[in-house]
C-alpha cells in the first residue's frame, strides 16, 4: 500500500486523513532560518543540493506531514533565461526586470536550456535516495502564474499589467503562454525523471481574471501543462486561490486533485467540482493565529466536509506565513491525524 | 420620474442602463491631474471644497455618466482621530501609523469629533446647488475594509495582520467593529443631510476572508451600517470584491443593489443573489485595454446578462486604473447608452 498521502491523491481514502502545508518548509521554522543564513542569496540556497534536501526534509521530520515538497522557488524556471534578470530581495520580494521587450515571445522565452536546472534533479534524487518513503511533491508554477512574474516584474495586487498585456497583445501573450508550458513540461518532466512521486501545479495568481478570461487565455495552456504530466502517470494536484467564479472551467482540468482556499466553503466547492475528485485545502493560513480550542473546530470541520470528495489531503489555502507559532502548526498535523470520521 | 441611475437602483428599469464607473474622478483624466496639481497634499484636495465639487463633476461632463461621485477617500473619515497619523503618499499608497496600541479600541477610536469632517457636508451641498439634477452618490468604506487600513498600515495584499489581530483579539475586533461602524453612521448621515442621492459601502477588501469569517466577524456590523442608512430612505449599493463565495451570506444585507467584480460572472451572481434584486457590475477594469470590437461585445454581453435581475447598474468590477485611455472610457458609456434589449 502506498503512504496516505500517495493513496488519497489517487483517490482512496485512509483511516486518517494526509496533511502536508504550502510554504512548509519555510521561515516560519527557526531550523529554517538555520540553513537560510548559509547562503546570502535565496537562488544560491535552491541552487545548493545539500542544503535544499536537508530544508526539503525539515517539515518531515519537525511537524510530520505526510509529505516533502521540493524546496526551491516558482522563479527557479525562469534562471536559465538570458533575457530575464531575476532576484528575490529580502523583505521586498521578487523583482524580473526583462532586457528584450515583452511582445518578443521567441527572445523572451528563449534559448531556455534546462541543464542549468540540473541542481533541482538532483535535490529531487538526493531527497529520495535519503527518504525513500517519504513521498516527495515536486512543483512548478502554471503559465498564467509564471508568466505574471515577468509581465508584473515581480508580484502584485491587482495583476493589471499582466491583463493589460494579455488584452493589448493577445498574439504576444497566447505564444508566451505556449512558449512557457513547453518550458514548465521540460522542467516538471526532469523533476518526474529524478523522482518525485506526485506534482503541484500552483496557478497562485490566476484568480485575478474573470471566468471568461480564464477559459479563452489561460485554459487550454494549463490543461496541456496538466495532461503532459500526466501522462508520465504521476499524480497531479493543480492550485489556484481566489478562483471560485472560475471552478466550472477548472474542474475540466485533467488533474488528479484540486486544492482550493478559504474563500469558498470546502462544500460548495466539492459541489462544483464534483463529488468523484480528490480535493485539497482549505484552511486560511491565518487561521493558524485562532486560539487552539476553535482552530480545532474548524480543521475537524474541514475533515469532516472533505469526507464528501472521493478523498481529501488537508492542507492551508496557502501558504504558511512567516509569524506562524511552529508549535501550532505542528499540533494542527496531530489534530489531523488523530480525527476519526466514524 | 427620477434619473435613470436612481430609477435602477430603486429596481425599476430603464429603456438604457445607466453607468457610471468608480474612480470615475481619477488620475486616468488630464482634467483631474491638472486640478489635482493645485494642492500638494492629496487630502488637502479633499478637504478644498472647490476643487472637490469640480472634480466631482468632470465625470458627468466629460464621460456623460449617470451619476456622479463625491471626490473623496475611503481614509477621509480617519482624519479626525488623534490616534492616528494617516497620509497618502504619492506612488505608494496610503500609511496609517497608530500611536495607541491597536488593542485599545476606545482609545482608538475615540474622541470622534465628526465636524472636523464638516467639509464633506460643504462639498455635497456645494455639488447639489451646482448640479441639482445630475444624481449625487455618497459613500464610506465598510467596517472591515475602514479597519483594514488601521490594522496593515495601510493597503495590504494578503490582509494578514487584519485577519490574525480578528483571530487572536476577537473581543478587540469586535469592538473595533461596533465602534468602526457607529463612526461610518455619522460619516454617512451627514453626507445624506447635506444631500446624497444614493449611498454606496466599499467593502473593497473583505474578500479575503472565508465566507465562515465573513459571517462570523462581519456581518452584523455591515448590516447594521447598512440599516442605519436605510433608516434615511436613501438607497444602498453594498460593494466587495473577490466575494464570490461569500455571496450566499452578503445577499442577506438588507441593501438595494449589490455591486460584484469580475471573478464571477454575472449571471452566477444573480442566481446566488437572488433575482429580485438590483446588480452593479461587473467589467475587468483592465478589459478597458481590449481592441473596441472586443470591448463591446463583453460590454453588451453584461448588459444582457444584467437584464436577468430587476434592475442593472452598468459599472466595473473596481477602480479605472490611471493608464486607462479616457476616450475609451467615453466610448464605453455610449455603448451602455445606445444598447436596446429588443
Amino acid at each position: 500500500m502506498d503512504s496516505p498521502f500517495l493513496e488519497a491523491i489517487k483517490g482512496r481514502r485512509s483511516s486518517t486523513a494526509p496533511v502536508w502545508f504550502m510554504r512548509q518548509a519555510g521561515r516560519f521554522l527557526p531550523e529554517y532560518r538555520r540553513l537560510r543564513a548559509k547562503e546570502k542569496s535565496f537562488f544560491d540556497l535552491c541552487r545548493n543540493v545539500e542544503l535544499a534536501v536537508e530544508i526539503t526534509a525539515l517539515p518531515v521530520k519537525l511537524l510530520k506531514v505526510d509529505a516533502a515538497i521540493l524546496f526551491s522557488d516558482l522563479l527557479v524556471p525562469l534562471l536559465p533565461l538570458k533575457s530575464l534578470k531575476v532576484e528575490i530581495k529580502e523583505g521586498i520580494g521578487p523583482i524580473v526586470e526583462s532586457l528584450v521587450p515583452l511582445t518578443e515571445s521567441e527572445k523572451l522565452l528563449h534559448p531556455y536550456n534546462i541543464e542549468e536546472l540540473g541542481f533541482v534533479a538532483e535535490i529531487v534524487s538526493g531527497f529520495k535516495n535519503a527518504h525513500p518513503y517519504t513521498p516527495l511533491i515536486g512543483f512548478c508554477g502554471a503559465p498564467f502564474t509564471l508568466l505574471s512574474y515577468i509581465l508584473e516584474r515581480g508580484s502584485s495586487k491587482h495583476y493589471h499589467s499582466t491583463k493589460r498585456f494579455m488584452f493589448e497583445h493577445p498574439e504576444a501573450f497566447r505564444r508566451l503562454m505556449e512558449l512557457a508550458t513547453e518550458l514548465l513540461v521540460k522542467y516538471a518532466k526532469m523533476q518526474i525523471s529524478a523522482g518525485v512521486d506526485a506534482f503541484q501545479v500552483f496557478d497562485s495568481w490566476v484568480g485575478a481574471l474573470s471566468p471568461e478570461d480564464y477559459e479563452r487565455y489561460v485554459f487550454e495552456h494549463t490543461k496541456k501543462l496538466v495532461e503532459e504530466i500526466s501522462k508520465t502517470k504521476i499524480p497531479v494536484i493543480y492550485f489556484s486561490t481566489g478562483t471560485c467564479g472560475s471552478l466550472k472551467v477548472i474542474k475540466k482540468l485533467p488533474c488528479n486533485a484540486f486544492s482550493v482556499d478559504w474563500r469558498i466553503s470546502l462544500e460548495d466547492a466539492i459541489n462544483i467540482l464534483g463529488k468523484h475528485r480528490v480535493i485539497q485545502g482549505n484552511l486560511d493560513p491565518s487561521a493558524l493565529f485562532l486560539p487552539k480550542e476553535e482552530l480545532k473546530k474548524r480543521v475537524e470541520a474541514i475533515l469532516i466536509h472533505g469526507r464528501k470528495a472521493d478523498a481529501h489531503i488537508f492542507n492551508l489555502g496557502h501558504g504558511v506565513f512567516p509569524d506562524t507559532d511552529p508549535d501550532k502548526v505542528r499540533w494542527v498535523v496531530e489534530v489531523v491525524h488523530s480525527f476519526r470520521w466514524d
